[in-house]
């Protein structure tokens, strides 16, 4: 059995049970046993959690910095070997996916994160000298980072997004692997806890536990220990566990399901279909449709054009071998919403079956229904098809499209592709702005002539939206500094005497480089 | 029957039953019937407001601005007639409490909305030139608002910092008057309304409820029209509220109780005991000690200087008429929590009994407990007492005062008085390191030397903390433009076309004056 990572210290799990990863391509149990914790292991990940929290406290940003910047050495270092067995226990490419993008990226958004905390900035500063009031977000304890399915490097509980932004804010992480690539989180686990041991971090900085039943997750959410969850999964799962964490008054950062729709705008048809249809295929297939912002649902006009568009799609699925998927349940899943969505009166267009490709893998799937027929049952045509697989909406005008729009749930990415020149420009730009403002309040991250696939790792990026797609609007899960405030509770100083503020808050610029609101103005410079 | 506000028109509502407000220095009943609202109510009012949001999106913030700014005006012109009546209804002195204090603060809060507002600052425009990508925060949708009893005025649902907040960000508000106050609600929406139709704003900008059954109040706060709540009042109605509207997916900003506690250090008590004496008494009893940030909770040395202390407070405690409180039910709370109080051991020093005052009132009361004795039941004595009434917990040393602050709850404030100079200044530092940060986690205002009543309107203000005194300890109730943040959603656009954005995330800077992060730097330039 494998171990788990406690305060420092990788040492056998009190087991309730034992679990196997599987190789997708080739549908065979890989050897390692993982435990199942019971609850003396959380509690016990907790306790060094809540020591740990006290330790950083006292540790300069600079310090969190480092750590983080020698952990993204690690993985650098050891890519290759990362990637081997990522692919092997998800079926992600190594080329050019693990190795050339999602590494990159992990490592990247780690190094973003410790120059966030070195800096302060993400901490808005905020000076009244009239008042003596100072203010800035600080730290709150113990996060737990729940990582999906189907990012192994970049959303993983003790590396990706949520992770790089609760250490770099000074809290510790207890990463919940997820349990179809527990050897990689385990791997990830290793270098994290040497990067800590060698930049002299507390040793409960970075734990890991591999998994838990729900009963435990959901008394893990409510402990007093714990001061917030990011969670990145399944709806149904992340929902028990944020009704435990609310009731708790816990803060619970939750990324649960989005079908990012497309509206795709007659002048858009009529200027570039062909152009589309290549865009839209790309980004529906890559990673076999397993991406949080997988265009999964795309408005159309009804007619001619759109008739040609929804046959080239189709073409292309039919011509494409489906990629493998990341395990046996997402495959079951689409089987299931594939059925859910028929049941609702969609009609299959092509593919709907599972196999196709190597290992567990399903038929490259349209289905299509009509804006009335969408209107009928507008829940259930939502319905998340997590994979390769997508419904097209076909509306009659303009009106019914305000409708299917306004019947949408809350989502991460909306997307509007509308013609750029000529009398179609003028007539799409009309429908746009009827359009735009339903949009706009339904997702997160609003695109123009861009599928949604592809998540930059920058200051003004949103990966987030209304719920249900994420549990507030208000917050990011990529992107920096803006994601490190979710693992944050604003901090006031009231009178308090200038060496006893923390250095964000004294007259000197703690670094030189830190912008700060003082007296109503962001600057660079000391208070004099 | 009084008329509710709906749709910018004062009509009978759909009344369920009745309520008549009382004057609390009479204990006389008022003659003014006011509704109960039935759903129909609620309902016309979130369909109204869903259209007024609609057509909100549309205008300029210039708009809101102008339309905060002439309902601060007409607030100041009837300032005479508004004190009068809260007055009436709160037992609160006209002068200089609400006239010379509440009214304008409230003024100012609302012109304070309003200027960020114009300016924009507050949404954190944020542009990535390399990625094209831009955000900002932005609207939500129709926000419900609960006013308190305690603040006639600057915490009103149609005119307090939640409907400034709301409004400023471009959101409709319907205000659910406190009970205790609904003749207070009626006029200022009354001002509201004049003023909403003087500058052109949609009808159901503003709309005013007086109260509904605890099972609308839940079902509104799931409704699908519902964007946000803001709830300042009693912690079993307030959760009830919460539940409903997390199982929604609706964020609820709360404010629910806190004890706000007040750890005097034994060097203090040397220096300036009898100094600090008078700084608590007329904290703990001004307004009859119905702040939120009333400091409910004293943790003092035991010994002489600690019994002189309390002696000292008792004295004056004894001394002091109490003041009116706001209604019976404050007045039965606070026989009630010192019960509960009593109950769980602590000590009657003085007071604990109704009367003494004009109208409802209770003896200004005093309560002690050892260290020990608050660590046998911490949560019970934890009970807030809201009114003039305090515990007091004398620790027998720095690490039973450690083991006392480890035991609270999540508040608003907390504060530490430490010597200032000579070698009790030492120890007190000692003391102040071992204890900041254990008291710094549990509260989101930390004061040094100074009580916590008075909550200045500054940019560096915190009015919010750890649940349970809020529901998120990353958002402040008070204090521009931080305030704002709760009432929004984060906008990111991608690709969008530059005459499509926002005028917020455009090149240009849109006044000359607003903040904006471009490419990692706060600038006011525009961007070329």
């Amino acid at each position: 059995m494998q171990p788990i990572l406690i305060n420092g210290e990788w040492r056998a799990a009190n087991a309730s049970g034992s679990f196997q990863a599987e190789n997708p391509a080739t549908m065979e149990r890989l050897p390692e046993q993982y435990p199942i914790s019971a609850w003396a292991d959380i509690d016990a990940a907790l306790t060094a959690a809540a020591q740990a929290y006290l330790e950083l406290r006292r540790l300069p940003p600079e310090r969190l910095a480092r750590f983080l910047e020698t952990y993204a050495d690690a993985l650098e270092a050891n890519a290759d070997a990362l990637c081997a067995l990522a692919n092997l226990e998800s079926g992600l490419p190594v080329k050019p996916r693990l190795c050339e993008v999602e590494l990159p990226r992990t490592v990247n958004q780690l190094k973003q994160s410790a120059a966030a905390a070195r800096d302060g900035s993400w901490a808005l500063p905020t000076i009244d000298t009239a008042t003596k009031i100072r203010s800035c977000l600080g730290p709150i304890g113990p996060v737990w980072v729940f990582g999906p399915n189907n990012f192994p490097f970049a959303y993983n509980g003790v590396a990706g997004g949520d992770f790089a932004a609760a250490i770099a804010t000074g809290n510790p992480v207890i990463g919940k692997a997820n349990t179809c690539h527990p050897g990689t989180a385990k791997m990830l686990a290793e270098m994290a806890n040497g990067a800590a041991q060698a930049t002299g971090m507390p040793r409960g900085t970075v734990q890991l536990l591999y998994r838990t039943s729900h009963a435990d997750g959901e008394r893990l959410a409510g402990d007093p220990r714990t001061a917030a969850i990011g969670y990145t999964g399944g709806r149904s799962a992340g929902l028990s566990l944020k009704r435990a964490a609310d009731a708790a008054g816990k803060p619970m950062y939750c990324e649960l399901s989005s079908v990012n729709p497309v509206v795709i705008l007659p002048g858009a048809l009529a200027e570039r279909g062909a152009a589309i249809i290549e865009e839209y295929v790309g980004s529906c297939t890559m990673g076999a449709g397993q991406f949080c912002t997988n265009p999964g649902l795309v408005v159309l006009p009804a007619g001619k054009a759109g008739d040609a568009f929804i046959a080239g799609v189709v073409a292309k699925f039919k011509s494409l071998t489906p990629g493998t998927l990341l395990t046996k349940k997402v495959q079951a899943g689409l089987v299931e919403s594939a059925a859910v969505l028929r049941a609702a009166g969609a009609e299959l267009l092509c593919g709907g079956t599972p196999g196709g490709g190597k290992g567990y893998s399903f038929a490259n799937t349209l289905l299509k229904a009509s804006g009335a027929g969408f209107l009928r049952q507008p829940e259930k045509l939502q319905t998340e098809a997590f994979g390769n697989a997508a419904l097209f909406v076909v509306t009659a005008d303009a009106n019914e499209t305000v409708a299917v729009l306004t019947a949408l749930e809350g989502n991460l990415t909306g997307s509007i592709y509308s013609a750029k020149d000529g009398p179609d420009a003028v007539a799409d730009q009309a429908a746009y702005e009827l359009l735009e403002p339903i949009l706009r309040d339904k997702v997160g991250r609003l695109l123009n002539d861009k599928m949604p696939t592809g998540v930059a790792v920058c200051a003004a990026m949103n990966h987030g939206g209304p719920y249900p797609a994420t549990g507030h609007a208000g917050f990011t899960a990529v992107g920096v500094p803006a994601g490190l405030r979710r693992f944050a509770a604003l901090h006031c100083y009231d009178n308090v005497r200038p060496e006893r503020l923390p250095p964000l808050l004294r007259d000197a610029n703690p670094t030189g480089k830190t912008w700060r609101l003082i007296d109503g103005a962001w600057t660079l410079n000391d208070l004099k």
